[in-house]
């Protein structure tokens, strides 16, 4: 089964195939791009003909002449994080669909690569992007961000400063907030709140839930029980076993991330400390860890394959209509009450 | 910081780049292309010579004269599932530091789909791919596969009909085997076999250790223990339901795959069978669901994220060196034994 070369000279053309397959040029375009609007029946007679002739299409050729690469850049910090690989999935089913292909690259949270990836995008002329930024504010990335004059959609990101931007976004505030309100309830004072630096708006917004939550109570916002750091398993890791480990330790906890969740029990359990019974426990975006953990775990979640489809639909809106102007969609949170969160006893 | 237009006629070229730079035009493209092999200060020169004059290449324009687009198609059933997720991590690590972008396509596991992706990778002049084909024996899949003329690389799977393939496989017999010849020593005889279908290798491969760890001791296969399905929770849910409710019920379970294991414990979970204690349970890939379980479970485990890097290694040895034929690494599996393990009462 070797692949066939051909000389350059026997070649055949796409108008070859047209006129074979008795369609217009732009149909058997269409049926190559896996362009979503093509019927059964139009596909089937232009593959028929593009399988008599042995043609073989040069997207990049054909992309030169139309000035779309059909492709769309993807900019994420990590794809192995839970929360990232469902929103990949729900973009990518829903790009695909619209006959465009996606290019993902992965920062690792660096913000200098990031910078880098989305100018390389750029250059490979990508027909927009969705980028999920690792630092809102780094002035050199906003400028990059800036240069596309294709469409860009912000995944959970907010950039004033480059006001073209569409964005999905996710009421944090107030799924966490609802926690907190739980939790006090449930007769907490002292709830420790550990979660992501406040250089992305979830890190913004689930920290505005939990002091609004206090202020809803009326109740002082023990500050030495906040943990602010970088998304990952041994920052959470670390700030857990510090916070059980001081004089007066909270009774209760919000783990405000499923990476966090992860190094947040690590730590419990090396300490040997009973989710429920000893300390009340909340995290957030639900994965299979939270609710098959003995007990299963209270979370804020979210429908993180929506997010990526949204984000895919927002963009593919204004690739297809240029005259749309940019716009942001919030998707809700959702409080999922489980036997993590007790009454403090 | 709006994106700035100029008009054709005054574009810098890339030569004006490398003179302003006082550098070879082919230093200028490595830089553009984010090869490593560039030195700092080499990628500083250029950096504010491309600047200084702003310039903007097409990156799209310069694979058509160079015959390569840098880019390496990445075939993948789910992207969500953590298991790929840590492989393309791995790999798009790999990739970026060769210069390398990644287009990426989620099949949903769905083998015509799969068929439909490669074919248009194709299309859009990929330098490479990386596949994990949905199922090893689909004619007109290999029929796609084997008519790539750029190198392609399998991800534990094999083809022997498309014999241009590299592949990265690993021992999933041996930790298997390791894994039932430890229920034996802890007294098991009723060992239930849960896992996904013969169509791809991991499911053989897992299915045969199965079997020889029973041949070595000359005890009987129970037939009636073994369920093999699709890669789905709900799979696994029933199965494993359904194992759990027979008259004489397995003692022990190996639930082979982080995926099918979701849907083993929901089951034990629903059915109040504390795992450890009325049934031990063996799983496939470590995901933090299997250590951080009350009891944690044992796994068959290896390394993900080097899945992904070798998978790309060995791509882009190929890409460099065309002299390179095909070749298959196959990598480890380690068997980590955790409390989920326990005698039989």
């Amino acid at each position: 089964m070797g692949g066939k070369k051909q000389s350059p000279r026997s070649r055949p053309t796409i108008k070859e195939v047209a006129e074979r397959a008795n369609v217009a040029l732009s149909s058997v375009s269409r049926v190559l791009n896996e362009h979503p609007d093509v019927s059964y029946e139009m596909r089937e007679r232009v593959t028929r003909a593009i399988h008599d002739l042995g043609y073989e299409p040069n997207l990049i050729a054909s992309s030169l002449r139309s000035g779309s690469t059909r492709t769309i850049g993807f900019v994420v910090a990590n794809v192995a994080n839970p929360l990232f690989a469902d929103i990949t999935r729900g973009a990518a089913r829903r790009l695909e669909e619209a006959g465009f292909s996606m290019v993902l690259t992965n920062s690792d949270g660096e913000a200098s690569r990031e910078e880098r990836m989305i100018r390389l995008l750029r250059w490979r002329q990508v027909d927009g992007l969705i980028v999920a930024l690792a630092d809102e504010h780094r002035r050199e990335t906003l400028q990059e961000l800036a240069q596309h004059e294709t469409p860009v959609v912000l995944l959970d990101r907010e950039t004033p400063e480059v006001p073209s931007t569409s964005a999905v976004i996710c009421d944090h505030a107030t799924g966490v907030s609802q926690a907190v309100d739980l939790l006090f309830e449930l007769g907490h004072r002292r709830i420790g709140f550990v979660s992501v630096l406040e250089a992305i708006r979830p890190g913004r917004e689930r920290l505005r839930g939990y002091l609004e939550g206090h202020a809803k109570r009326e109740v002082d916002v023990p500050r030495d029980l906040i943990r602010l750091g970088p998304l990952t398993p041994g920052f959470a890791e670390e700030a857990v076993g510090d916070l059980m480990s001081i004089e007066s330790p909270p009774t209760a906890l919000v783990v405000a991330s499923n990476v966090l969740l992860v190094g947040g029990l690590r730590a419990l359990h090396r300490m040997g400390i009973p989710v429920g019974d000893r300390v009340s426990l909340v995290s957030c975006d639900d994965i299979p860890l939270g609710e098959l953990h003995s007990p299963p775990i209270t979370v804020v979640d979210r429908d993180r394959t929506r997010m990526g489809e949204m984000a895919a639909e927002l963009l593919i809106e204004r690739i297809q209509n240029p005259e749309v102007g940019p716009r942001t969609v919030t998707l809700p949170t959702q409080l999922v009450v489980r036997s993590s969160t007790a009454a403090l006893g």
